[in-house]
């Protein structure tokens, strides 16, 4: 079999895909159930049906688009990412594993091959957690590890509930229809930018990604008193603002104390009410992710962090409240498919490195539900979520090349 | 004379004008030139038109309600003060100053008196700073401390100039026709509520103010180095939030470390950019805020402050830029004003007590073209900027009778 990815074709694709976004170029914004984030799938969807795929969407989004293999009875191979973006974010960033994964299928069909078992390319809805909150929706809900009965009241900060907001995109049905049985697929494979700087480093095109760090995310809430500026003095004072920023000082001191580079620890949203300079802040609401390789680390540091938050409002005078919003244990990948994945690459003669995942992905829960791994392609300065995040063709196209010489031997 | 406050009708006032709010009862926001502004100009103006009084109104939206004196060559007797509301504030900051002007107009005319010098009633534009980042935008430009040649290019958050903003609001032609010369009034005062806790603790009606504190504003930007908040590890980090949390954490400590009770600082505004749980922040805008009654001790203070920043930034690896928005010098009131307060508070029986003001008020600019004092009513629990601001009936009245027989003391 003579595979040939068509490297000119998954860039433009990638770039028309990239100015699909809430902001102008080269800032890529694509919050779930925006308008950006619906004509992205159309976007998708519609070359998904050039090639030949049928496409299936569940009642959250998640959007299965399958090429039929000879024995349909068989459990299909799944791959696939996602396509929305935080704010202010790349144009790599799970697109190379959506379009990537739709190019290794072309590839495929291009020379020739007929799969055994089904392909399947899935999108994943909302891998990020900007607008409800919590990350890999879609493949949380897909792996029964989301409850499907109170899901779909999440809200949005505008106070927009999942459920209003997948309707608005055209998503209705009950979300308990959503999770997919253990063993649905027979092996689930995810291209996807490295978001860390080894690969680079390394001068090395593949990474077979062994494990999967575990996320946590906190909301912590902080009402303390406001007042003016100018006539509430020092001493008298319950600063909401002040608390919250020794909490994300102390979420850096915590995630550095572990002794282990792999504990980070990050607090990304600070909302200050009501957020006036001449206005002592009476309210703060604040989100923090912390993450590591190892589940009892990552734990340690969540103990640290509330501790730190009842110290600090004692002290000040202010209430707060922690809501652990997600904790999820880390995910070891499925030895056989990582098998595949050295073996394809060696196939190519493309040198692989074998690595850990520090970034959350929706195969942390398609590991729940099948035999998991995935394949990092390098990225500039290991930089994501940022407009200057980068992929060259060439990386793209030797992952997508290795993804789906990985697929014909995972489907047979 | 015997003069008469309608106490019910003022208050009711009060409460209509509270009610003309960008947000739900009780909470009070009215944001220079947004709709509840221009609802709340017509709602006063109606009220002065009813009583009698020839309105104009300058460039900038300040509004002048003139009852003639007698002798309309002499200069006037100034009153008054604002209606705009930063978000989530109470009814009584400002308002109190602008309806009971009026009903201290009302009381004189009503007692038959008949002022020699003209008495003016002002609604002064933006005495609060949420909206174009500046305060007493109204009474600096009148008092000539901005230049009128440059204000109406001030931009608020969502990009729009003050000569747009003001022009929705219909105030248009040149903001260089807003400034008045000095000596145009011959005194001026502001009858406001103390937005602080002495005279409810001394349970004294009446605050006798003879210096006004010193503020100074700050703005600063902090830009940090993105990334995704799972694999930047942390020594690789340069997370503008936990700068911006420590600079605001050192606002707190230069103001203590005065040695002076009247030294406060605070941290108002934090916008953290992007704002995603995910991402490393990568960009701050804070405002801070200082201020003292003693110009030089609040000076110190904005160089710790400065000091800080320039620490922190360097040893986290993030560029920040500070704007010294104004520093203004402390006003001292004018003896004659204060002694015609003192007075009016003796003739009614009415203990008063001299004291400073913390907060900042259109006064400190009057005070540069016109001999001026304020006059200060106790406010519950010394609270304002909030929704639970509040000021009695019988103490609003108070304050105001004290007005009336003051006005009629300077405009003879």
């Amino acid at each position: 079999m003579k595979l040939s990815i068509d490297q000119q074709r998954l860039a433009t694709e990638l770039d028309a895909l990239g100015a699909i976004s809430q902001e102008p170029p080269p800032v890529v914004t694509r919050v779930v159930f925006t308008e950006a984030d619906v004509r992205g799938r159309e976007f998708v969807k519609n070359l998904c049906h050039d090639a030949g795929l049928s496409i299936r969407e569940d009642a959250v989004g998640n959007t299965f688009a399958r090429w039929v293999g000879s024995d349909p009875g068989l459990e299909p191979v799944g791959t696939g990412s996602h396509i929305d973006a935080i704010p202010n974010a790349g144009r790599f960033d799970g697109t190379v594993g959506v379009l990537g994964g739709l190019e290794a299928v072309r590839a495929l069909a291009g020379a020739g091959y007929r799969p055994r078992r089904s392909i399947e390319l899935l999108l994943f809805t909302s891998e990020e957690p900007t607008r409800f909150g919590i990350g890999c929706l879609g493949s949380r809900l897909l792996a029964g590890l989301l409850d499907p009965a109170t899901a779909g009241q999440r809200l949005d900060r505008q106070g927009i509930s999942l459920d209003e907001a997948r309707a608005t995109a055209g998503f209705k049905g009950p979300l308990s229809a959503v999770p997919l049985p253990s063993g649905y697929y027979s092996a689930f494979v995810e291209l996807h930018i490295e978001q860390g700087p080894l690969l680079e480093l390394h001068n090395v095109p593949i990474g077979v990604v062994t494990a999967i760090a575990a996320p946590a995310g906190l909301k912590i809430a902080i009402e303390g008193e406001g007042g003016h500026a100018g006539a509430v003095l020092m001493p008298d004072r319950h600063d909401a603002f002040l608390a919250a920023a020794e909490i994300a000082l102390a979420v850096e001191t915590g995630a550095r104390s572990t002794g282990s580079r792999d504990s980070v620890g990050t607090a990304g949203v600070c909302e200050v009410f009501p957020g006036a300079v001449n206005s002592i802040p009476s309210r703060v609401r604040m989100e923090v992710d912390v993450r590591d390789t190892d589940e009892t680390r990552r734990d340690a540091v969540l103990r640290i962090i509330e501790k730190a938050c009842a110290e600090i409002a004692a002290r000040r005078g202010v209430r707060f409240n922690i809501e652990l919003v997600n904790a999820d244990a880390p995910a070891h990948c499925a030895p056989p498919v990582v098998q595949a994945l050295i073996e394809a690459s060696k196939t190519h003669g493309l040198a692989h490195e074998c690595m850990i995942s520090r970034a959350y992905h929706d195969s942390l829960f398609m590991s729940r539900i099948a035999p998991t791994a995935m394949l990092f392609i390098p990225c500039r300065g290991g930089v994501s979520h940022r407009p200057d995040e980068y992929a060259s063709p060439e990386a793209i196209a030797q992952g997508t090349l290795v993804l789906a010489e990985a697929l014909a031997r995972l489907a047979g």
